[in-house]
């Protein structure tokens, strides 16, 4: 499982160094006009809309600098744009720096990065919780709260003031300022983006499931209160509907799946199973809430990655010695959720765990004890660990396990198999986005039936697959067209959680699943 | 010299009464989306802009009007857009009125008309002396100004507090506010269009005369200081060069040159003569500062039109008894242009002015005074004089009219025939323009040789045609596609003051013309 960072796209970026025509007696035309024909002919675009605020001065400067300027430009679905107009040469320092803001606006987390929009390289990159989890854990508890007096408004400060906050922080420790900032993306699910646009999200969640918007223009920056450059520009990611989201295209431009010329996969692990797979000619996704049995989803097991907690676990099949790993080697203190498929492969393959998903009395010998007389497997005793309690997996947790996993392993079969009608053996690639993705052991996760049992070679982490379209759309010209082609193209696939459905599902929650012959590398007990 | 005003422009108005498609389930397209879908039909364009401040709360609205609603749109050089989206039903209150602002920005004079949007019906009319007068009587002088620091600021300040304040008076004249202006369209000069927006005018004055810009986009009224509806919009006139304004293009559309199957001409007599010829064929345009023989220009001559301003003047040929007619019928206090032209027509046709235009002494008699040593008319006695002393016209006065008849003659037989290579017959109408030229008499303008001598029937007063052109903006979908069609198609003609026009402008000088041929119907002595 190697890590891919899917490559810059073709051509120049947003910062293009112009030439204006001189004026000359013959030749009237208005600065702004010839401006905005030295853009044109730069970009190859038939228009490129100059805003009103950057005419002021225009007359003076374009003398000042002898007729040769660095544009800052922005492309989205309207034309093409000038963002800002800066001196010829930039002079070294700082203040000749050109930066946009990628950000991936999760429901739980928040992610920034500072990417300098002249060579394309990412400077830094920050993350905090989403501020918005004052009001409510999840999406649902929020987009009721925006239905309330004033409380879309509180939402969306709430979020955008923690990015401002956040924004200009990772600046400072880039070197820079918010003022060199000129554009900042964002990708994020739908109501996440409709929240940080502050406009109504309630629709969403209401039958037939409306979104307000499918694609926000680009917007002034200051409109919707983030603090970067004067006159700097805020794009969001367009949606599909209200359960496909900004955040799903984005990792779909950052896979390159619209450019493959074999079918691969992307599953984005997030608050959700998101699922997309294709090639350049056809693309099917699938995501959102799959029904009671998919309730909880992969994501909310375990804990979130920090000091102490178990990324890994290792039991020997021999003597059922359990060795744990924890980040930054701290006392453990809990478990997350890439820990926790490891364990439970680990216990399944040490005999401890049987093809039910079950505690194994016989094998779990002492390790097994009863917490509010629910069976539990101690991982750590209580003086080893950095609680002083034990750290345990009750069955009720290996039960949400089970379920996590055989719903993932139930969407992939519908789609890849019933949908697409392929089989798993036919994808060139599998990648595994989303920052719970990143940690999977793929090893693991095909051990207790969760990721198909394919070449290893072909899975590929992609690791925050939002953030990176975000980014792309910085730097990456073609970026925006691609995703209106995606949006064109794709085929969105409600699951359609039938008989059929559980059926498969039924079968899926054993370990690794009923029919062995489909996972033929795990090895039999 | 019948008035007229010409027809509203073909199909609806920019208030447009819409339905938006239901949401269903399977057809989750946001309202957003549904809403420009509807929009695009009604207008029958790929693409309505939508601003993102009628995002909020537009899921309710919708829902709550049932998915009608009136539109106020408008349609620029980007694409049409969404200005304000109002309930389906106005019941009938003010409420419900959805106005424009149609303002023509003189250099002197600043007029402001109110229209129904809906209906196309102007509502009311008011006017105000350019508040940049203050700072300089004309546009060199507030160039100059706007150069300096703060200069500009305060220039664009004085003009759009001017028509703030007297909007506002206008509408409650009309019983509204100006909550229900939802768009002004404005033409001016491209000086007064610079200042006007608050951007660079200097190189407009200094070679090569470069503008700002040609062609301002649509803006938010708010963006440049203007007091309407929150969101309304604000629409500048382009321009084709330093010399060649949006007032210009105005009156072309307002005069319906560009529709004309035969030749026509408009003349404005503003603070320039300006000259376009043509018809949906072809259009040549002349204007600007024609050299030193023509500087002062017609408008320069006499007083603004006011209470007690002589107006109408005529001299009995045999008895040499002079009449005149003042303004409201007060006690004359002077004299204004059109008066200064009937009165030069009837000093020459009674034979008190001579064909070199001097006053003859022998049929002048005790009417001729000296001023100053300077040979003058008195028109009225002091006795009969609203100011107690004698209102005369000076030799000086009259050799500036001369000059300026003269000038108006020869522009009008080089652009007529010299470069469109027409007979003043082939033209079918020949429209005046201008507030000024609305209260000339041809008859006396034909007499002195100022206006060619053709069929009377021939010449029609458009009035304000700037202020028309602006107020059709507001109402005729297809106007902005003919001013950037002109754009696209005029020819504009530099007056080129060398010796070819120097002969004509001397054979012009003597009155009616040295060629006595070229004015059959003016009266021999």
């Amino acid at each position: 499982m190697s890590s891919t960072a899917p490559e810059q796209g073709g051509g120049q970026g947003y910062v293009r160094h112009i030439k204006v025509e001189r004026p000359v007696l013959g030749n009237n035309l208005a600065d702004a006009q010839r401006l905005e024909m030295a853009l044109q002919k730069n970009v190859g675009a038939d228009s490129v809309h100059i805003p009103f605020h950057l005419l002021k001065g225009l007359p003076g400067k374009l003398r000042h600098w002898d007729y040769s300027a660095r544009a800052v430009m922005f492309k989205d679905r309207r034309s093409w744009r000038l963002v800002d107009l800066l001196p010829p040469d930039p002079d070294g320092s700082q203040a000749g720096q050109v930066l946009g803001a990628a950000v991936d606006i999760g429901t739980t987390r928040i992610v920034i990065r500072l990417v300098d929009l002249d060579t394309g390289v990412a400077l830094g990159e920050t993350g905090l919780d989403n501020p918005q989890a004052a009001i409510g854990p999840d999406v649902l508890a929020r987009i009721h709260h925006s239905n309330r007096p004033g409380g879309l408004a509180e939402l969306q400060k709430l979020v955008v003031d923690g990015v401002n906050t956040h924004l200009a922080a990772l600046c400072e420790t880039c070197g820079c300022t918010t003022d060199d900032v000129f554009i900042l993306t964002g990708a994020g699910n739908t109501a996440m983006t409709h929240l940080f646009l502050g406009i109504d999200a309630f629709e969403i969640i209401k039958e037939p499931y409306i979104p307000c918007i499918n694609i926000p223009d680009t917007l002034q920056a200051a409109d919707i209160g983030l603090k970067i450059r004067d006159g700097g520009l805020a794009f969001l990611f367009p949606n599909i509907g209200s359960y496909f989201g900004g955040d799903l295209l984005a990792g779909i431009i950052f896979s390159d799946l619209d450019k493959k010329e074999m079918p691969c996969l992307v599953v984005d692990v997030g608050t959700n199973a998101e699922i997309v797979v294709g090639s350049k000619d056809w693309l099917i996704a699938c995501a959102g809430a799959a029904g009671p049995a998919l309730e909880g989803g992969v994501s909310k097991m375990g804990m979130t990655a920090g000091p102490g907690v178990i990324d890994t676990v290792a039991i020997d099949p021999a003597t059922r010695e359990v060795r744990v790993h924890t980040i930054e080697e701290a006392s453990p203190i809990g478990i997350c959720g890439s820990g926790m498929i490891d364990l439970a492969a680990a216990l399944f393959l040490s005999g401890m765990v049987d093809i039910r998903g079950k505690f194994v009395p016989e094998t779990c010998g002492e390790r097994l004890i009863e917490q509010d007389e629910i069976p539990a497997f101690v991982l750590v005793h209580a003086p080893a660990s950095g609680t002083g309690e034990p750290i345990c997996l009750t069955q009720v947790d290996l039960n949400s396990l089970t379920s996590s996993k055989a719903a993932m392993y139930t969407i992939l079969e519908v789609i890849v198999k019933n949908t697409a009608g392929l089989e798993f053996e036919d994808l060139d690639k599998f990648y595994v986005a989303g920052t719970f993705g990143s940690f999977i052991n793929p090893e693991s996760a095909i051990s207790i039936g969760m990721l198909p049992d394919m070449d290893r070679s072909v899975f590929e982490v992609l690791g925050n697959s939002s953030l990176g379209g975000a980014a792309l759309m910085l730097t990456d010209t073609t970026a925006f067209d691609r995703v209106m082609a995606i949006r064109e193209t794709i085929t969105y696939i409600e699951l359609n959680v039938n008989q059929e459905f559980m059926n498969m599902f039924s079968g899926a929650k054993f370990y690794p699943h009923t029919d062995r012959s489909r996972f033929p590398s795990v090895p039999g007990r």
